[in-house]
């Protein structure tokens, strides 16, 4: 039985498993809480992979005080070998007495292993302790491991009036600071961010997360990762000189099969990757290939699209866009300047895209709209 | 001195003003509590233009408890003989001891004379009482009275991604049942509707109040007077058999001086009024020019404008727009749609129209937005 002590210790578990928010990946984000005569006796996080997971963490911190004690862990605990030790042996090792735990872990290499060993082991397990805020920390990875794809959110800065920028392409500022910090920090917890070469090509867009601009006390340290930049190029049309081919981290240009060996091998020289996929119906790459492609390959979990309104369109007309985070700044740019989504074949209103809007907030001036596609 | 009662009972003839909400046009809504003694012994409010003024209904609800009694008002009592006998007589033949007012009447035939008489017969006279909130109330009226024009509001639904329509123009249901009942409030608090030609030409637009849309107790009563219907038509483009010319009501065709006279005829003889005014540099009704004579020769308080991108954008080129009211509904319509709004000679960032947001709510699964132009 889960009791209401058992919903507060997991939610500080909760609380730990989201200090790893923007360095596990493409680990899950877990968190750890030892309670023993309902006192604390230890706690701990997963920082990031390679390094050990939070069950380890609390079980240190406790040492023998975890003998007989609570384990609550935010997701359920390991029962293979991977780059560190099963944590179901170290809690039975250190004989703890319960363990309760908010999900099963969805890879399937555990998936309910792990439980079944705690019991064999005559441990008490619970599974399910505020089990949808553990969802929601980890619903990229989550997706990843029963989908084979990575959760995939689209943001865009729009005026109220649904445009993005100028005719030009001048689109500097159209948000204020709350609103930019805010994507600094989507960015920073993003596996990768894709964008369309002619982001690159117009814009010359960089896709980094700059430590100054996250306002978190770790941010020196949270951007030394950053995320993979991927740019959808179906001709390579990318400009040797783009900004983001000299920043840290990498660039993933995915083209056609087929492309110019010569063209490629200069992207390359210029510091980028290059990947050809499979054209799809329209001759360009396929994005549901590309999108699986980055969760198998890249241990994607969670894809950030920052770019202009016909990839963005393309993507959500392929349903491939599993959230759509608007940020609305008190504007109005007029129906010359460029609209926010081209989507194909819409004439008439039975076959308009419903959302579902599941957040709107304040950021400054400016207001974020969290909005999901309805199947 | 204004004390915390004194609020107390403020926010109670401001309660009882709003029951005017959708009746007392051209004249403001006004409520009045009596208090004696820390009781209440009268109250009232100000139905209809030509029906008794709030103190009226007070003061004979009070009957001889008025001796002594102190009058909250919402608003500063008449001094001169209008449709009914001036109110600050009947406070002073009352015995009445002191009044709070929330603010000086804007009517340049009051303003402030209301509350000196007053203070001649010996009464105490408190200014200020809630004044925002007085204002808010009344914000069309004072609008007329100070400026000689009407409150404009632009009233909009779109799709998230700022469309109102198909390219076609269909466009039923955008947003669901309680932003439509929203608007159908908004058109029964406004004095007149603006619209353009083409809305009557391709959606052959109504712009009544329906009673059973309302969700008001007293929808019978309200939707017995219908805002006058103000379609903007230059050239006189109006079909003889619009639906609008045969509901209750007025139905007001502005056109540029100089229209054909026959054309004009058969339109009178359909059931309009036709109004001709000069035109514009652009050849077009002057829409400033329209708005004025619309406070000054039909007494428009509050003036609701429920059109297309052309007409509304013109109307915020002009800076005649106060508020933006977007209905916004969760769903995407894509760039082939209808836009919100065509604003002129928007090339750079730097033009711009920026707004303030004072207000976002959700209705039902839509969202309404309050934004007011930034000048």
């Amino acid at each position: 039985m889960i009791t209401a002590q058992d919903h507060e210790w997991m939610a500080r578990a909760l609380q730990l498993a989201g200090h790893g928010r923007y360095t596990t990946m493409p680990n899950p984000r877990v968190g750890c809480v030892l309670v023993k005569n309902g006192q604390q006796v230890g706690e701990g996080f997963h920082r990031r992979a390679g390094g050990p997971h939070a069950e380890i963490h609390a079980l240190e911190a406790a040492g023998e005080q975890a003998r007989g004690a609570t384990a609550y862990v935010t997701l359920e605990p390991c029962s293979h070998h991977g780059r560190t030790g099963p944590c179901c042996e170290a809690l039975i090792n250190a004989g703890v007495a319960r363990v309760v735990v908010a999900m099963e872990d969805p890879n399937p290499v555990v998936a309910g292993n792990g439980s079944r060993k705690l019991r064999d082991a005559g441990i008490e397990v619970e599974v399910g302790c505020l089990e949808a805020d553990a969802r929601a920390l980890n619903v990229g990875f989550i997706t990843r491991m029963l989908e084979g794809r990575p959760r995939v959110r689209l943001k865009q800065a729009m005026s109220l009036d649904g445009r993005t920028a100028m005719a030009s392409g001048e689109s500097q500022w159209i948000t204020g600071p709350q609103a930019r910090r805010d994507v600094q920090r989507l960015r920073a917890e993003s596996c990768a961010i894709l964008t369309g070469v002619d982001s690159i090509i117009f814009d010359n867009s960089r896709l980094t997360v700059r430590a100054e601009q996250l306002g978190l006390e770790d941010a020196g340290t949270i951007a030394e990762r950053q995320p993979l930049r991927v740019v959808v190029d179906s001709q390579l049309r990318m400009p040797l000189a783009a900004a983001c081919l000299n920043e840290p981290g990498r660039t993933l240009v995915v083209a056609v099969e087929g492309v110019e060996s010569l063209r490629r091998a200069q992207l390359e020289a210029a510091g980028a990757d290059v990947l050809e996929l499979p054209a799809g119906a329209d001759g360009r790459v396929d994005l549901a290939v590309l999108v699986g492609w980055l969760a198998q390959h890249e241990q994607c979990n969670e894809l950030l699209v920052e770019t202009g309104a016909t990839l963005a369109g393309a993507l959500i007309d392929a349903e491939l866009v599993d959230e759509l985070r608007l940020y609305v700044a008190p504007t109005l740019l007029g129906s010359e300047a460029r609209p926010l989504l081209a989507l194909a074949g819409i004439q008439r209103m039975e076959q308009q895209r419903r959302l579902e809007i599941v957040d709107i907030r304040a950021l400054g001036q400016d207001w974020r709209i969290l909005a999901r596609p309805l199947s």
